[in-house]
C-alpha cells in the first residue's frame, strides 16, 4: 500500500471535483493537491444524452476534457477510496492510502429509482443512465439493434435521451408526470415542449404514472400505466432522478445529512473540521423557498466547489453559497427552454405572494431577418417588493445565455424596477428591438400588473 | 390650420418616441398622447445597414413596425413641427398646431461630417447615411451599378454597411482610424474584427486620414490619403458619426445644452417645466467617467425613454438614468463582437486604477458539440474595490445576450465577487462548460490579478 501526504484531497471527478481542484490550484499554487477518482477519463455529465443521438454519437466525444494544468499541476490518481479516518486525516483507497491537511467530498451522485420500479432493474434490458462510460456504452450498445425503446421520467435527462434516441429511428415512448419538466416550467411553457416532441414523432405518455411491469424470460417486455394501457418496449430507461452519492461520507462516520447530501453550511464546511462537501453530494436547499431542493447540476457544483476553493484555508472572499437557483436550459427541436428559480406552480404550492410579467417579441429586429424567431419571456416577483425570484423563456439558442441575466438579477436580490430601463445591446442580428425587448418589456407588465391588482 | 389640445406631445418617429408612448400609455391609459413624426413609417434604426446587402436587402423590409396599440390608441400625425411657445404650450406645425401639457422631444440625430469632408457632400456620388426611407432609397439606387464603393468611418454603421456591401459583390474599402470599432473595443480584439473583414475581401485602410477627395466635374472620384495614397471610387460614402437634432429646441429658445444635446436631468427632464428630451437629441454623458458621450443607441434611447415615461407626472420609480454604459454589439462574418462600459483604452486615458481578467473557451460543452466555437470574454474592473467597469466579448452569436449579463453587472455595480461563484444555467447544446464558463472565469482571473500585482 501506497501512502502519501498531500495539502487537499479531492475526492470525485466530475465538475465539482475539476472545478475545485483548477480554483484551487489559482488561489493557493505553494500547496499539493491530489483528486482520486473512479474513472481515468470522466464523461461531462450534461452531455450524455447527446451520446445516444446524432448529436455526439459516442461516449468518447463527451470525454471530459482535463485540461493541461490539471494534469501537470496537479496529483490524479485513479482508485476507489472505500474508507476516510477523520481523526488521523487518512483516506483509505484500494491501491493508495493518503493523509490530508483538507479533504473534500465531490462523489457526485447515483440513479434514484423509486421502490415500485426498481425491482425492474433485474432485467437486461432495463437500464439507468449512470455517469460512467462503461455504463452508458452497455446501454447504447445493447439499444443499438432495438426499435421501441420505452424512457420513464420527464426530466431534463428524460426528455433529451427521448430526443437523442427518436434523432436515430427509434421508436420512442416516454411517460411521465402530467407535463415535461414540471419542476422547471409552468404548464403553458411546458406544452409548447410537448408539442415539438409529439412533432418530432415522440410517443408522450403524460399524467399516467407506470403501474406494473410485464416480463417474459430475463425481459421486460410492456409496461402497463394505472389506466391499463399496455407499452410495449425493447428496452426499458429509467430517467427517474438521481440522489446524492453519501456511502462513503456516512461509511466513514459522517453521518450529518441534509436533504439526502452531506450537511454543509455556506461555505461548504461539513461538520468534521477541514472536511468538505460539494456538489451532487451535499445537501442542497433552494434559494428562494430555503426548502429541500433535488436540484443537481453541474453549474450549482461548479458555484459551489469555486466557494469552497476560496474557504478552504480561512474565508477569502465573503460570498457563501444560499441555495440553489435551479438554474437550467435544454433545447426541445430546435427551441431552447430555460429556467431559473421559482415557477408560478412552485410560488403557489409555497403560498408566496406573487405577480407574473411576460413578453413576446422576436429574437431579430425588424422581425424580417432572416432567422428571426419568436422569444417568450415570463418573470415571477414577489408583489410587495417587486423582487424577481424566477423566470421561464421559450425562444432560440440565445435563451440560454438570457436566463443567465435574470439569474443574476435573482442572485442580485434585484426587483422589477432595475430592470425596465436596464441598458441593453440590441443589433438586428442578435437580439430582440430596444423597444420591444421582452426581458424588460415583461418586468414592466410586473410592476403594472403589481399596481393594477392588489388582491391575489 | 388644425389645432388640438393633447396630454402628452411627442416630437419624433424613432424608437425613442415609439417606447416613450407606448410606455406612457401603459403608465397614463387616461391621458390622450400625440406623436408628430416626419414620416409615416420610419426605419428601424440599427438595420438600416443591412437594407444595403443580403440580409434584409431593401428598405421595406426594414421598416419599424407600428404595433397595434400604438395605431389605435396614440394619435399619430405625419407632419413637421417648426416651432414651440413653452409659454403657452403650443407646438406649431406645418398643418398642426397643438397644445400640450407634457411635451417630449425626441427629435433624434442627424449624420455629423467633419468640416474638412463637408465639402465633398457637393458632389453627387457623395451620401451620407440618414434614417430617412427615401435618402437611404435614394443611395441604395445610386449605388446599384457602381463596383468600387469607399466608406470613410470604422464605426458600427461603417463596418456593418462596408460588410453588406461586400455581401452584394461592391468592391469596398474602408477608412478609418488605427483599428476599427475603437469607441468599443480594445486593439486584441479590434484586430480580430479587421482579419475577418480582410478574409471577407475588404479593402482595410486603417489609421490614415482622407487629406484630399479628387473630383472630376460633379463627382469624387478618389480619396487621398494623408500618406498620399490615392484609392479610386465611384461612390463614397461618409459613415463618421451623428449629432443630436437640436435644432427645434433651440430655435424655440430652449438654449440649455449639455454635450452638445439638450440639457436633461436625470428623469430626462429639461430646464423648461413639463418638457423632457429623450434619445440621441438628449445631453449624453458616460455612466461610469461621468464625460460626455457620443454614444448614440437605439438601446439607450429606449432606456431614457422608459425612464422620462415613468416620470413624466411625477416620479413613480426612483430610477433615474444615469448615463450611458454604451453597450453595443454587432456581426462581424460568422463572429459576434460585443461591448460595455470602458475600455482598456479608455480606462487608461482617464487614469482609472483597473485591472484585467479574461478567458476563452469553447461555447458548447463537450467542445465536440457540432456547432461549437470559441468564447472570448474580457472583463475590466476597479483594482480597489473589484467593481466592473467593461467587458468586452468575441463570439457566437450568444454574445449578444452575454453583453447584457456584463451590462447589468455593470449598471448594479457589481463586483467581481458578485460574479465568480454565479450561477449560470449551462448546457452542451447552448452554452460553455459550468467547469470553465468564461465570464466566471475572467472575474476569478480579475481577483487573481488584483491581488497578485498592487501595482499599475
Amino acid at each position: 500500500m501506497n501512502t502519501q501526504t498531500t495539502d487537499i484531497l479531492v475526492i470525485g471527478g466530475g465538475p465539482a471535483a475539476m472545478v475545485l481542484a483548477t480554483t484551487a490550484l489559482e488561489n493557493y499554487p505553494d500547496k499539493k493537491i491530489t483528486i482520486v477518482k473512479i474513472e481515468k477519463i470522466g464523461q461531462v455529465p450534461c452531455g450524455i444524452p447527446y451520446v445516444f443521438g446524432t448529436t455526439l454519437g459516442s461516449s468518447d466525444k463527451n470525454a471530459m476534457a482535463c485540461g493541461g494544468v490539471i494534469v501537470e499541476m496537479i496529483d490524479i490518481k485513479v482508485d476507489k477510496i472505500v474508507k476516510v479516518d477523520f481523526k488521523t486525516k487518512t483516506a483509505f483507497g484500494l491501491e493508495n492510502t493518503i493523509v490530508y491537511d483538507k479533504l473534500v467530498f465531490a462523489t457526485g451522485s447515483i440513479p434514484f429509482v423509486h421502490e415500485s420500479l426498481s425491482h425492474t432493474l433485474d432485467h437486461e434490458n432495463v437500464f439507468t443512465i449512470s455517469k460512467y462510460k462503461d455504463d452508458i456504452d452497455k446501454v447504447k450498445n445493447y439499444i443499438e439493434d432495438k426499435k421501441r425503446i420505452i424512457i420513464i421520467g420527464t426530466g431534463f435527462i428524460g426528455v433529451e435521451m427521448a430526443i437523442e434516441l427518436k434523432s436515430i429511428g427509434k421508436d420512442v415512448t416516454i411517460i411521465g408526470g402530467k407535463n415535461i419538466l414540471v419542476n422547471s416550467f409552468d404548464t403553458d411553457l411546458a406544452i409548447q415542449g410537448e408539442d415539438i416532441m409529439r412533432d418530432l414523432g415522440i410517443n408522450l405518455s403524460l399524467g399516467q404514472h407506470a403501474s406494473n411491469v410485464i416480463e417474459n424470460d430475463n425481459l421486460a417486455t410492456a409496461i402497463e400505466l394505472c389506466d391499463g394501457t399496455i407499452i410495449e418496449g425493447d428496452a426499458i430507461i429509467l430517467c427517474t432522478g438521481y440522489k446524492p452519492n453519501t456511502v462513503l461520507a456516512e461509511e466513514s462516520g459522517l453521518k450529518d445529512t441534509m436533504y439526502g447530501g452531506i450537511w454543509v453550511d455556506e461555505y461548504m464546511k461539513t461538520t468534521q473540521k477541514d472536511v468538505f462537501a460539494i456538489g451532487d453530494c451535499s445537501g442542497r436547499r433552494d434559494s428562494i423557498t430555503r426548502n429541500p431542493s433535488k436540484v443537481m447540476l453541474a453549474s450549482t457544483s461548479a458555484a459551489e466547489a469555486r466557494v469552497a476553493a476560496n474557504s478552504l484555508y480561512g474565508l477569502k472572499y465573503l460570498k457563501g453559497f444560499s441555495g440553489t437557483i435551479a438554474i437550467f436550459s435544454t433545447m426541445i427541436g430546435n427551441r431552447a427552454f430555460a429556467s431559473a428559480g421559482v415557477t408560478e406552480a412552485q410560488a403557489k404550492k409555497e403560498n408566496i405572494d406573487y405577480v407574473v410579467g411576460s413578453f413576446e417579441s422576436m429574437n431579430r429586429h425588424p422581425g424580417t431577418m432572416p432567422d428571426a424567431s419568436k422569444q417568450f419571456i415570463k418573470l415571477i416577483a414577489l408583489r410587495s417588493s417587486g423582487q424577481i425570484i424566477g423566470g421561464q423563456i421559450v425562444g432560440d439558442k440565445e435563451a440560454g445565455e438570457i436566463i443567465n441575466i435574470i439569474g443574476l438579477t435573482i442572485e442580485s436580490q434585484l426587483t422589477a424596477h432595475h430592470l425596465i430601463s436596464l441598458q441593453v445591446a440590441t443589433q438586428p442580428v442578435l437580439t430582440p428591438a430596444p423597444t420591444t425587448y421582452p426581458l424588460i418589456k415583461a418586468a414592466q407588465n410586473i410592476l403594472l400588473n403589481k399596481s393594477a391588482c392588489h388582491t391575489k
